[in-house]
Protein backbone atom coordinates (compact mmCIF):
# COMPACT_ATOMS: atom_id res chain seq x y z
CA UNK A 1 0.00 0.00 0.00
CA UNK A 2 1.48 3.33 -1.01
CA UNK A 3 1.79 5.90 1.41
CA UNK A 4 -1.14 8.52 1.52
CA UNK A 5 -0.29 11.98 2.90
CA UNK A 6 -3.80 12.22 4.32
CA UNK A 7 -3.35 9.56 6.33
CA UNK A 8 -1.73 10.49 9.29
CA UNK A 9 -3.55 14.07 9.75
CA UNK A 10 -6.76 11.55 9.87
CA UNK A 11 -6.05 9.56 12.33
CA UNK A 12 -4.45 12.17 14.36
CA UNK A 13 -7.79 13.82 14.03
CA UNK A 14 -9.92 11.07 15.11
CA UNK A 15 -8.78 10.16 18.47
CA UNK A 16 -12.10 9.24 19.22
CA UNK A 17 -12.66 6.79 16.57
CA UNK A 18 -9.09 5.46 16.16
CA UNK A 19 -6.65 4.65 18.37
CA UNK A 20 -2.54 5.04 18.11
CA UNK A 21 -1.69 3.67 21.60
CA UNK A 22 -3.90 0.98 23.00
CA UNK A 23 -1.77 -0.06 25.48
CA UNK A 24 -3.02 2.72 27.16
CA UNK A 25 -6.57 1.98 26.95
CA UNK A 26 -5.88 -1.74 27.88
CA UNK A 27 -8.74 -3.05 30.32
CA UNK A 28 -10.66 0.00 29.76
CA UNK A 29 -12.09 -0.61 26.29
CA UNK A 30 -15.60 -0.94 27.01
CA UNK A 31 -15.61 3.36 28.46
CA UNK A 32 -14.47 4.07 24.34
CA UNK A 33 -18.31 2.43 23.18
CA UNK A 34 -21.63 3.75 23.85
CA UNK A 35 -22.51 0.74 26.33
CA UNK A 36 -20.88 -2.30 27.66
CA UNK A 37 -21.49 -4.96 25.64
CA UNK A 38 -19.58 -8.67 24.05
CA UNK A 39 -16.27 -7.58 22.77
CA UNK A 40 -15.05 -9.24 19.53
CA UNK A 41 -11.51 -7.78 17.83
CA UNK A 42 -10.72 -8.53 14.64
CA UNK A 43 -6.56 -8.36 13.98
CA UNK A 44 -5.64 -7.38 10.82
CA UNK A 45 -8.90 -5.53 9.21
CA UNK A 46 -7.06 -4.25 6.41
CA UNK A 47 -9.49 -1.67 4.81
CA UNK A 48 -12.42 -2.71 7.41
CA UNK A 49 -15.22 -3.85 5.19
CA UNK A 50 -15.47 -6.95 7.25
CA UNK A 51 -15.31 -5.02 10.54
CA UNK A 52 -18.17 -2.13 9.69
CA UNK A 53 -20.54 -4.56 7.89
CA UNK A 54 -19.79 -6.69 11.38
CA UNK A 55 -20.65 -3.62 13.31
CA UNK A 56 -23.69 -2.88 11.20
CA UNK A 57 -25.17 -5.96 11.41
CA UNK A 58 -24.49 -6.48 14.90
CA UNK A 59 -24.98 -3.66 16.94
CA UNK A 60 -25.32 -5.95 20.29
CA UNK A 61 -21.59 -6.35 20.02
CA UNK A 62 -18.35 -4.07 20.35
CA UNK A 63 -16.42 -4.40 17.62
CA UNK A 64 -12.34 -3.34 17.32
CA UNK A 65 -10.24 -3.48 14.22
CA UNK A 66 -6.52 -3.42 14.86
CA UNK A 67 -4.47 -2.94 11.55
CA UNK A 68 -0.68 -2.28 11.81
CA UNK A 69 -0.40 -0.44 8.33
CA UNK A 70 -1.15 3.16 9.29
CA UNK A 71 -2.17 3.98 5.44
CA UNK A 72 -4.61 0.76 5.78
CA UNK A 73 -5.65 1.75 9.13
CA UNK A 74 -6.74 5.32 7.59
CA UNK A 75 -8.64 3.34 4.69
CA UNK A 76 -10.46 1.71 6.88
CA UNK A 77 -11.02 4.92 9.31
CA UNK A 78 -12.81 6.99 6.78
CA UNK A 79 -15.45 4.47 5.80
CA UNK A 80 -15.54 4.08 9.47
CA UNK A 81 -16.37 8.08 10.11
CA UNK A 82 -18.90 7.74 7.45
CA UNK A 83 -21.03 5.20 9.50
CA UNK A 84 -20.95 6.46 12.98
CA UNK A 85 -21.63 3.27 14.35
CA UNK A 86 -21.29 3.51 18.55
CA UNK A 87 -20.23 -0.02 18.52
CA UNK A 88 -16.89 -0.07 16.73
CA UNK A 89 -13.64 1.41 17.94
CA UNK A 90 -10.14 1.10 15.50
CA UNK A 91 -6.94 0.22 16.62
CA UNK A 92 -3.49 1.16 14.55
CA UNK A 93 -1.34 -1.16 16.11
CA UNK A 94 0.54 -4.41 15.70
CA UNK A 95 -1.29 -7.66 16.26
CA UNK A 96 2.16 -9.78 17.87
CA UNK A 97 1.27 -6.65 20.97
CA UNK A 98 -1.89 -7.86 21.94
CA UNK A 99 -1.55 -8.66 25.40
CA UNK A 100 -0.13 -5.28 25.50
CA UNK A 101 -3.45 -4.09 24.44
CA UNK A 102 -6.09 -5.88 25.55
CA UNK A 103 -6.33 -6.82 29.33
CA UNK A 104 -6.19 -10.51 30.47
CA UNK A 105 -9.91 -12.16 29.64
CA UNK A 106 -10.85 -8.99 28.43
CA UNK A 107 -12.43 -10.14 24.82
CA UNK A 108 -15.36 -12.84 24.01
CA UNK A 109 -13.96 -13.39 20.58
CA UNK A 110 -11.46 -12.92 17.81
CA UNK A 111 -11.21 -12.87 14.09
CA UNK A 112 -8.33 -13.85 11.84
CA UNK A 113 -8.83 -12.88 8.47
CA UNK A 114 -6.92 -13.91 5.49
CA UNK A 115 -4.10 -13.37 7.35
CA UNK A 116 -0.07 -13.16 5.57
CA UNK A 117 0.36 -17.07 5.45
CA UNK A 118 3.93 -16.42 5.42
CA UNK A 119 4.60 -19.69 3.03
CA UNK A 120 8.28 -20.36 3.72
CA UNK A 121 9.05 -22.61 6.58
CA UNK A 122 11.46 -20.03 8.39
CA UNK A 123 8.81 -17.73 8.15
CA UNK A 124 6.40 -19.95 10.31
CA UNK A 125 6.83 -18.03 13.60
CA UNK A 126 5.06 -14.98 11.89
CA UNK A 127 2.09 -16.69 10.85
CA UNK A 128 -1.21 -15.71 13.09
CA UNK A 129 -1.67 -19.16 14.59
CA UNK A 130 1.79 -19.94 15.32
CA UNK A 131 1.43 -21.60 19.11
CA UNK A 132 2.99 -18.21 20.65
CA UNK A 133 0.18 -15.96 19.04
CA UNK A 134 -2.30 -18.55 20.12
CA UNK A 135 -0.67 -18.13 23.93
CA UNK A 136 -1.28 -14.18 23.37
CA UNK A 137 -4.77 -14.85 22.06
CA UNK A 138 -5.58 -17.38 25.24
CA UNK A 139 -4.21 -14.49 27.36
CA UNK A 140 -6.88 -11.66 26.44
CA UNK A 141 -9.78 -13.91 25.50
CA UNK A 142 -12.34 -14.88 27.78
CA UNK A 143 -12.31 -18.59 28.80
CA UNK A 144 -15.36 -19.26 26.73
CA UNK A 145 -13.90 -16.50 24.27
CA UNK A 146 -13.83 -17.94 20.66
CA UNK A 147 -11.50 -17.16 17.73
CA UNK A 148 -12.87 -17.00 13.78
CA UNK A 149 -10.37 -18.09 11.48
CA UNK A 150 -10.71 -17.37 7.69
CA UNK A 151 -8.79 -18.25 4.78
CA UNK A 152 -8.14 -18.88 1.08
CA UNK A 153 -4.47 -20.39 1.54
CA UNK A 154 -4.44 -23.92 1.42
CA UNK A 155 -1.02 -24.36 3.08
CA UNK A 156 -2.06 -21.50 6.10
CA UNK A 157 -5.34 -23.54 6.59
CA UNK A 158 -3.45 -26.57 6.95
CA UNK A 159 -0.85 -25.39 9.59
CA UNK A 160 -4.09 -23.72 11.19
CA UNK A 161 -6.05 -26.42 11.63
CA UNK A 162 -2.71 -28.21 13.05
CA UNK A 163 -1.00 -25.30 15.27
CA UNK A 164 -4.62 -25.18 17.21
CA UNK A 165 -5.18 -28.57 17.44
CA UNK A 166 -2.10 -28.97 19.42
CA UNK A 167 -2.44 -25.81 21.13
CA UNK A 168 -5.06 -27.66 22.51
CA UNK A 169 -8.15 -25.74 21.01
CA UNK A 170 -11.29 -26.87 20.91
CA UNK A 171 -12.93 -26.81 17.52
CA UNK A 172 -16.42 -25.84 17.21
CA UNK A 173 -16.66 -25.77 13.10
CA UNK A 174 -14.94 -26.68 9.99
CA UNK A 175 -15.74 -25.89 6.55
CA UNK A 176 -13.18 -26.34 3.96
CA UNK A 177 -15.92 -24.52 1.42
CA UNK A 178 -17.42 -21.69 3.32
CA UNK A 179 -19.24 -20.31 0.37
CA UNK A 180 -20.82 -23.15 -0.74
CA UNK A 181 -22.15 -24.01 2.58
CA UNK A 182 -25.04 -23.43 5.06
CA UNK A 183 -22.33 -21.72 7.12
CA UNK A 184 -21.77 -18.35 4.34
CA UNK A 185 -26.14 -17.72 5.05
CA UNK A 186 -24.73 -14.92 7.63
CA UNK A 187 -20.93 -14.30 6.37
CA UNK A 188 -19.71 -10.86 6.23
CA UNK A 189 -17.12 -11.12 3.38
CA UNK A 190 -13.49 -9.03 3.76
CA UNK A 191 -12.46 -7.02 0.57
CA UNK A 192 -10.26 -9.68 -0.21
CA UNK A 193 -12.93 -12.21 0.35
CA UNK A 194 -14.75 -10.58 -2.46
CA UNK A 195 -12.22 -10.51 -4.74
CA UNK A 196 -11.13 -13.88 -3.98
CA UNK A 197 -14.25 -15.83 -4.64
CA UNK A 198 -14.66 -15.00 -7.86
CA UNK A 199 -12.16 -17.23 -8.48
CA UNK A 200 -14.22 -20.04 -7.57
CA UNK A 201 -11.42 -21.34 -5.20
CA UNK A 202 -12.43 -22.42 -1.32
CA UNK A 203 -12.79 -20.27 1.60
CA UNK A 204 -11.83 -22.10 4.71
CA UNK A 205 -12.88 -21.40 8.04
CA UNK A 206 -12.78 -21.97 11.63
CA UNK A 207 -14.13 -21.53 14.32
CA UNK A 208 -12.56 -23.03 17.85
CA UNK A 209 -12.32 -21.82 21.66
CA UNK A 210 -9.30 -22.98 23.97
CA UNK A 211 -11.66 -24.57 27.09
CA UNK A 212 -11.85 -27.89 27.14
CA UNK A 213 -15.50 -28.79 26.26
CA UNK A 214 -17.68 -29.72 29.87
CA UNK B 1 -21.42 -55.47 -5.07
CA UNK B 2 -22.60 -58.44 -6.73
CA UNK B 3 -22.74 -62.07 -4.98
CA UNK B 4 -20.10 -64.08 -6.67
CA UNK B 5 -20.95 -67.68 -6.56
CA UNK B 6 -17.36 -68.46 -6.16
CA UNK B 7 -17.02 -65.57 -3.12
CA UNK B 8 -17.80 -68.05 0.31
CA UNK B 9 -15.89 -70.95 -1.14
CA UNK B 10 -12.88 -69.12 -2.01
CA UNK B 11 -12.88 -67.97 1.79
CA UNK B 12 -13.60 -71.36 2.89
CA UNK B 13 -10.97 -72.98 1.53
CA UNK B 14 -7.68 -70.25 2.74
CA UNK B 15 -8.16 -70.25 6.75
CA UNK B 16 -4.69 -69.76 6.64
CA UNK B 17 -5.23 -66.21 4.81
CA UNK B 18 -8.76 -64.65 5.88
CA UNK B 19 -10.15 -65.37 9.20
CA UNK B 20 -13.90 -65.01 9.48
CA UNK B 21 -14.01 -65.33 13.59
CA UNK B 22 -11.51 -63.20 13.88
CA UNK B 23 -12.70 -62.95 17.94
CA UNK B 24 -10.93 -66.23 18.29
CA UNK B 25 -7.64 -64.60 17.58
CA UNK B 26 -7.48 -61.87 19.40
CA UNK B 27 -4.52 -61.22 21.26
CA UNK B 28 -3.09 -63.49 19.09
CA UNK B 29 -2.41 -61.99 15.70
CA UNK B 30 1.01 -61.79 15.65
CA UNK B 31 1.31 -65.82 15.77
CA UNK B 32 -0.17 -65.38 12.11
CA UNK B 33 2.52 -63.51 11.19
CA UNK B 34 6.09 -65.11 9.78
CA UNK B 35 7.21 -62.82 12.51
CA UNK B 36 6.01 -60.44 15.34
CA UNK B 37 6.00 -56.93 13.88
CA UNK B 38 4.62 -53.57 14.14
CA UNK B 39 0.58 -54.52 12.92
CA UNK B 40 -1.19 -52.27 11.27
CA UNK B 41 -5.31 -52.90 10.23
CA UNK B 42 -7.15 -51.03 7.64
CA UNK B 43 -11.27 -50.70 8.53
CA UNK B 44 -12.73 -51.20 5.07
CA UNK B 45 -10.10 -52.45 2.48
CA UNK B 46 -12.46 -53.01 -0.50
CA UNK B 47 -10.75 -55.08 -2.84
CA UNK B 48 -7.44 -54.73 -1.17
CA UNK B 49 -5.22 -52.65 -3.32
CA UNK B 50 -3.63 -50.41 -0.76
CA UNK B 51 -3.34 -52.85 2.59
CA UNK B 52 -1.27 -55.51 -0.67
CA UNK B 53 0.15 -52.44 -2.01
CA UNK B 54 1.56 -51.21 2.16
CA UNK B 55 2.29 -55.09 2.50
CA UNK B 56 4.78 -55.11 -0.50
CA UNK B 57 6.44 -51.64 0.14
CA UNK B 58 6.96 -52.47 4.15
CA UNK B 59 7.59 -55.89 4.91
CA UNK B 60 8.72 -54.69 8.44
CA UNK B 61 5.37 -53.99 9.05
CA UNK B 62 2.53 -56.49 9.76
CA UNK B 63 -0.91 -56.00 7.84
CA UNK B 64 -4.48 -56.53 8.55
CA UNK B 65 -7.17 -55.68 6.41
CA UNK B 66 -10.58 -55.85 7.39
CA UNK B 67 -13.61 -55.73 5.04
CA UNK B 68 -17.56 -56.29 6.01
CA UNK B 69 -18.89 -57.60 2.46
CA UNK B 70 -17.41 -61.00 1.84
CA UNK B 71 -17.86 -60.96 -1.68
CA UNK B 72 -15.31 -57.52 -1.71
CA UNK B 73 -13.02 -59.52 1.19
CA UNK B 74 -13.00 -62.40 -1.45
CA UNK B 75 -12.18 -60.09 -4.27
CA UNK B 76 -8.95 -59.12 -2.19
CA UNK B 77 -8.75 -62.46 -0.89
CA UNK B 78 -7.64 -63.57 -4.43
CA UNK B 79 -5.70 -61.13 -5.06
CA UNK B 80 -4.08 -61.46 -1.40
CA UNK B 81 -3.39 -65.23 -2.33
CA UNK B 82 -1.10 -64.24 -5.61
CA UNK B 83 1.36 -62.23 -3.64
CA UNK B 84 2.15 -64.98 -1.20
CA UNK B 85 2.97 -62.24 1.76
CA UNK B 86 4.33 -63.34 4.94
CA UNK B 87 2.87 -59.78 6.71
CA UNK B 88 -0.38 -59.64 5.41
CA UNK B 89 -3.42 -61.20 6.45
CA UNK B 90 -7.47 -60.74 5.80
CA UNK B 91 -10.65 -60.58 8.24
CA UNK B 92 -13.87 -60.70 6.75
CA UNK B 93 -15.75 -58.53 9.59
CA UNK B 94 -17.28 -55.43 10.66
CA UNK B 95 -14.76 -52.52 11.72
CA UNK B 96 -17.78 -51.54 14.74
CA UNK B 97 -16.58 -54.79 16.40
CA UNK B 98 -12.86 -54.17 16.33
CA UNK B 99 -12.56 -54.24 20.12
CA UNK B 100 -13.88 -57.99 19.96
CA UNK B 101 -11.12 -58.86 17.28
CA UNK B 102 -8.10 -57.03 18.72
CA UNK B 103 -6.73 -56.95 22.44
CA UNK B 104 -6.42 -53.56 23.96
CA UNK B 105 -3.33 -51.59 22.83
CA UNK B 106 -2.48 -54.77 20.34
CA UNK B 107 -2.29 -52.38 17.47
CA UNK B 108 0.61 -49.73 16.21
CA UNK B 109 -1.45 -47.89 13.48
CA UNK B 110 -5.31 -47.81 12.03
CA UNK B 111 -6.40 -46.54 8.26
CA UNK B 112 -9.65 -45.26 7.37
CA UNK B 113 -9.27 -44.78 3.79
CA UNK B 114 -12.49 -43.64 1.54
CA UNK B 115 -14.72 -44.57 4.30
CA UNK B 116 -18.56 -44.20 3.79
CA UNK B 117 -19.67 -40.83 4.34
CA UNK B 118 -23.35 -41.11 5.67
CA UNK B 119 -23.76 -37.51 4.53
CA UNK B 120 -27.51 -37.63 6.36
CA UNK B 121 -27.01 -35.96 9.82
CA UNK B 122 -29.43 -38.71 11.61
CA UNK B 123 -26.61 -41.16 9.97
CA UNK B 124 -23.77 -39.46 11.80
CA UNK B 125 -23.51 -42.21 14.40
CA UNK B 126 -22.77 -44.72 11.65
CA UNK B 127 -19.70 -42.56 10.05
CA UNK B 128 -16.59 -44.47 11.26
CA UNK B 129 -14.93 -41.13 12.82
CA UNK B 130 -18.00 -40.83 14.81
CA UNK B 131 -17.12 -40.67 18.47
CA UNK B 132 -18.38 -43.91 19.94
CA UNK B 133 -16.13 -45.28 16.83
CA UNK B 134 -13.10 -43.14 18.03
CA UNK B 135 -13.50 -44.98 21.27
CA UNK B 136 -13.12 -48.29 19.70
CA UNK B 137 -9.65 -47.00 17.88
CA UNK B 138 -8.16 -45.59 21.38
CA UNK B 139 -9.23 -48.87 23.20
CA UNK B 140 -7.09 -51.45 20.79
CA UNK B 141 -4.01 -48.74 19.47
CA UNK B 142 -1.03 -48.78 21.58
CA UNK B 143 -0.61 -45.63 23.51
CA UNK B 144 1.61 -43.73 20.96
CA UNK B 145 -0.54 -45.31 18.27
CA UNK B 146 -1.89 -43.66 15.18
CA UNK B 147 -4.42 -43.12 12.87
CA UNK B 148 -4.51 -42.36 9.04
CA UNK B 149 -7.40 -40.98 7.51
CA UNK B 150 -7.89 -40.26 3.97
CA UNK B 151 -11.03 -39.53 2.19
CA UNK B 152 -12.31 -37.56 -1.08
CA UNK B 153 -15.68 -36.26 0.48
CA UNK B 154 -15.28 -32.72 1.93
CA UNK B 155 -18.39 -33.41 4.59
CA UNK B 156 -16.89 -36.24 6.20
CA UNK B 157 -13.50 -34.98 6.28
CA UNK B 158 -15.24 -31.75 8.53
CA UNK B 159 -16.67 -33.71 10.54
CA UNK B 160 -13.51 -36.11 11.40
CA UNK B 161 -11.40 -33.11 11.95
CA UNK B 162 -13.94 -31.88 14.11
CA UNK B 163 -14.78 -35.36 15.54
CA UNK B 164 -11.60 -36.45 16.52
CA UNK B 165 -10.31 -32.91 18.05
CA UNK B 166 -13.36 -32.87 20.26
CA UNK B 167 -12.15 -35.98 21.36
CA UNK B 168 -8.85 -34.76 21.86
CA UNK B 169 -7.15 -36.56 19.25
CA UNK B 170 -3.51 -34.99 18.30
CA UNK B 171 -3.06 -34.01 14.31
CA UNK B 172 0.31 -34.93 13.26
CA UNK B 173 -0.35 -33.75 9.57
CA UNK B 174 -3.46 -32.28 7.44
CA UNK B 175 -3.00 -32.31 3.98
CA UNK B 176 -5.86 -30.58 1.95
CA UNK B 177 -4.92 -32.15 -1.55
CA UNK B 178 -3.03 -34.49 -0.58
CA UNK B 179 -2.26 -36.06 -4.13
CA UNK B 180 -0.25 -32.28 -5.04
CA UNK B 181 1.90 -32.25 -1.64
CA UNK B 182 5.31 -33.56 -0.57
CA UNK B 183 3.71 -36.44 1.24
CA UNK B 184 2.39 -37.96 -1.86
CA UNK B 185 5.96 -39.29 -2.67
CA UNK B 186 5.18 -42.17 -0.45
CA UNK B 187 1.58 -42.53 -1.31
CA UNK B 188 -0.21 -46.27 -1.95
CA UNK B 189 -3.61 -45.77 -3.20
CA UNK B 190 -6.65 -47.23 -2.65
CA UNK B 191 -8.58 -48.71 -6.35
CA UNK B 192 -11.09 -45.42 -5.55
CA UNK B 193 -8.37 -43.07 -5.02
CA UNK B 194 -6.73 -44.18 -8.17
CA UNK B 195 -10.09 -43.96 -10.50
CA UNK B 196 -11.25 -40.36 -8.06
CA UNK B 197 -7.81 -38.15 -8.42
CA UNK B 198 -8.37 -38.54 -12.04
CA UNK B 199 -11.45 -36.12 -11.75
CA UNK B 200 -8.71 -33.48 -10.19
CA UNK B 201 -10.91 -33.31 -7.11
CA UNK B 202 -8.86 -33.41 -3.89
CA UNK B 203 -8.15 -36.12 -1.95
CA UNK B 204 -7.95 -35.16 1.80
CA UNK B 205 -5.60 -36.81 4.44
CA UNK B 206 -5.06 -36.84 8.29
CA UNK B 207 -2.78 -38.75 10.78
CA UNK B 208 -2.98 -38.41 14.67
CA UNK B 209 -2.58 -39.75 17.53
CA UNK B 210 -4.65 -40.08 21.03
CA UNK B 211 -1.78 -39.30 23.30
CA UNK B 212 -1.29 -35.87 24.42
CA UNK B 213 2.10 -34.21 23.15
CA UNK B 214 4.86 -34.40 25.51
Amino acid sequence: MKHKKWADPLIADHPEMIVTSAEEVKGHWQDRFAQAQPLHVEVGMGKGQFIIGMAKAHPEINFIGLEIQRTVAAIALKKALAEELPNLQLICGDGSDITNYFEDHELDRLYLNFSDPWPKTRHAKRRLTYHTFLAGYHQVLKEEGTIELKTDNMGFFEFSLQSMNNYGMVFDGVWLDLHNSDENEHNVETEYEQKFAAKGQPIYKLTAHFKEAE
